[in-house]
């Protein structure tokens, strides 16, 4: 984990049309949709979560890059429609010519959302803007998701390094994406080396218990012999893991082999409180003070939180994260608000939410804390906010279909989430189940 | 919903080398290992999990068909490698020309599974296997977690339509993925037309609320204009979503556009043992007694079971299919446990687990209910089991690197687990939380 590096091509690898992506019924849709008309109709959909996951104080948005990416390659070539010859000829024909070329507005990455938030705003035709549903769910539900999670990770390791090490608990490909929301969201590296040829994050990582285990000979183990292997290659600076077989010989011969300038061990075991302190007697004992003690296994926000007394140097976190640690789906939904300038709403059922395309402010007093989210109907008047500055939450993404210039790189956004989390009222980090940290207020079209 | 297709390309699409959908440890230790030899040495390393998601009896390996692909694509090219440039020359010259050379064998895919169950064996050189750890967890943890979940809710379902439309709460990739070990696992469609395009998975899906809102006009909603130009483009035999506004004047607008002969109604929200029961009689009295009813929405293994006396024709099934219901990964693990023929095993904690490497035989009565599942060293003799029928549980799966003839088709597979799902004590199909379905006896290489 000690040594480690930025790769600056932050290039996507080739890839095929996203246009298979979505759902079976946004073609039916489209094509019900262009016998009738209804297809040219200007519309607004908007991306939003009724609520936060149970107890969750905030959410970070996340992905909104990698959709942007996405939509640029939502095409439909040969090989898709191929693949689509349950659609009427018509319907193929306009899939053929099929470009977005609305627009798209919404919370910029790393921008914190609340219950209702308005967080993508898809302007465009019907039959245009519906199809793009599922792709922006999948990809803002996952790494929101992802991201929501991590930034409370970061909270409770307090500064401390973290290390993203759950690609093989997840998808291969969710993986990449994970590493890049827990990156977005604060942790310093990832183990994942897709993620770092995709979005330039940097890499970490150094050895597996295989590597301790592949040394072992007739004669039994011989963990000395792993650890000098590795050396010889990563450089007294790397990271030993210390827990194949006892710690507290892993942790002599480690210094035995490494000498006291050894760069860090690594505790993948057992109670990694008693041992991270145990460990670090030892090698202050031994002369290694300099030497920094990475836990890993099974972490969570609240495992990382009770180490904080702990002398742990940093943390490498799997399942927790890349699972969302109790919420893999942000839950977000894609909603049609308004129809050739006509607000509507399903009305059946306690899902209802208020028609019309919305606008949001958050409000903050003088000190930079955060007071209340305002959502109001986009073209009103915002609210006055007396005694508080009010920032507004959405920024332009896509105009005439093509993304506008200057939008937020992952390290601007990562920067932005850092500073967003401090406005927060100081219950708002709090890692136990809660109410969202600030209230919305949401004032209806219905007014008008 | 009611008209589906099955293409029959079961085509991947192009795709780059997933050689980079790993962790960086592996290529360190891949660097460490060339340097002093243990690259060479013959390796065994297994898949397993310790133990099943709690209160689990039983789960499905999934994934092993999308793995056996991506293993073929794992290569190292000219792209790759310029992202890797902090390995040394001699490691990067191996990577180079890196393709998997050894054997691969596991339990099929749609076989059950259970605690230490050796459900992937691979063999090679330490270098060749080590490499593949990341990749192997990705893809069985992911489909397997779906999958095990998928299959609790057919059984649920207890032999009613059940269709997948999750997509839109996982990552984009990970939903193709997630329909493909849903279908695995019994169900009968997906909405994600990338499933059906790579995996020739039938599709389903007919409107969204947003296609009924999209007819609203200056004078307010307008569902049977959705409806007739739903009917107009997908014929009679389609399915009308009918909860938007008033559930009981969208069954009578659907009936009153389409007339009696209407293929199915969709009730996305509200209590939907109630609603089905309201549209059944609705149904009937107008006449409509061959028209389905599909309910979806927050759908689980016990909100399917607990409908099972309503009039429900078919679930929709999203959310909590794509994340396992609770258990969003598998968990499996990928250990080394035989180096040069010697076995190895982590003893520094409770993870603990015999060396050595492992062959499996389930046992059965005559009635073919299964009794127990055996783990025996590989090489040695399997344990006799009198009055019982004993088969083994893993197949060849790669030979010399390349993929052995005739493995299980997806549909193969699909019918395996439906069979092999019947073999289970009837405690086994509970949706309640407890033990595994059959215990599972470990005889260990010790005695050897």
């Amino acid at each position: 984990m000690s040594s480690e590096d930025t790769n600056p091509r932050a290039r996507r690898p080739d890839r095929g049309a996203t246009a298979l992506l979505t759902d079976r019924y946004e073609l039916t849709m489209v094509a019900a949709a262009l016998q009738d008309g209804t297809a040219d109709r200007e519309c607004t959909f908007e991306v939003f979560g009724r609520r936060l996951p149970d107890g969750r104080r905030y959410g970070v948005v996340a992905g909104t890059g990698r959709l942007l990416d996405l939509v640029a390659d939502f095409r439909f070539g040969d090989d898709e429609l191929a693949t689509l010859d349950w659609l009427d000829g018509d319907t193929v024909d306009w899939l053929r010519d099929y470009r977005f070329s609305g627009s798209i507005d919404g919370y910029r990455e790393g921008e914190l959302y609340f219950p209702g938030s308005p967080v993508l705003t898809v302007r465009g035709t019907f039959a245009e803007a519906v199809l793009l549903e599922t792709l922006a769910l999948s990809v803002l539900n996952h790494d929101s998701a992802v991201a929501s999670a991590a930034a409370r990770m970061v909270s409770a390791a307090a500064g401390r390094r973290m290390i993203e090490m759950g690609s093989r608990r997840t998808h291969e490909e969710a993986a990449v994406a994970a590493a890049r929301a827990a990156y977005l969201a604060g942790l310093d590296a990832t183990s994942n080396l897709e993620a770092a040829r995709r979005h330039a994050i940097p890499t970490a990582g150094t050895s597996a218990h295989a590597f301790t285990l592949a040394h072992a000979s007739a004669d039994g183990p011989d963990e000395r012999a792993a650890f000098a292997a590795q050396i010889a290659t990563l450089g007294v600076g790397t990271t030993l893991l210390v827990d194949t077989y006892d710690i507290t010989q892993g942790v002599a011969n480690a210094i035995e082999v490494a000498g006291p300038g050894l760069g860090a061990v690594r505790i993948d075991s057992g109670d990694l409180g008693v041992l991270a302190r145990q460990v670090r007697d030892q090698l202050d004992a031994l002369g290694a003070t300099e030497t920094k003690i990475v836990v890993s296994g099974d972490l969570d926000e609240y495992a990382i939180a009770a180490l904080r007394a702990e002398p742990v140097d940093s943390y490498g976190v799997g399942t927790s994260l890349v699972t969302g640690s109790g919420a893999p789906t942000a839950g977000m939904v894609y909603k049609l608000v308004e129809i050739d300038g006509i607000p509507v709403t399903k009305r059946s059922s306690h899902k209802e939410s208020p028609g019309g395309a919305k606008s949001a402010i958050r409000t903050a007093r003088r000190s930079g804390t955060v007071v209340e989210e305002v959502i109001f109907p986009t073209g009103g008047t915002p609210p006055e906010t007396p005694g508080l500055s009010a920032t507004p939450l959405q920024i332009p993404m896509i105009r005439d279909g093509e993304p506008v210039d200057d939008l937020p790189t992952l390290p601007e956004s990562r920067e932005h989430l850092a500073r967003a989390l401090v406005t927060l009222p100081w219950e708002g980090l709090g890692l136990s189940r809660g109410e969202p940290a600030i209230p919305t207020r949401t004032i209806t079209g219905r007014d008008r």
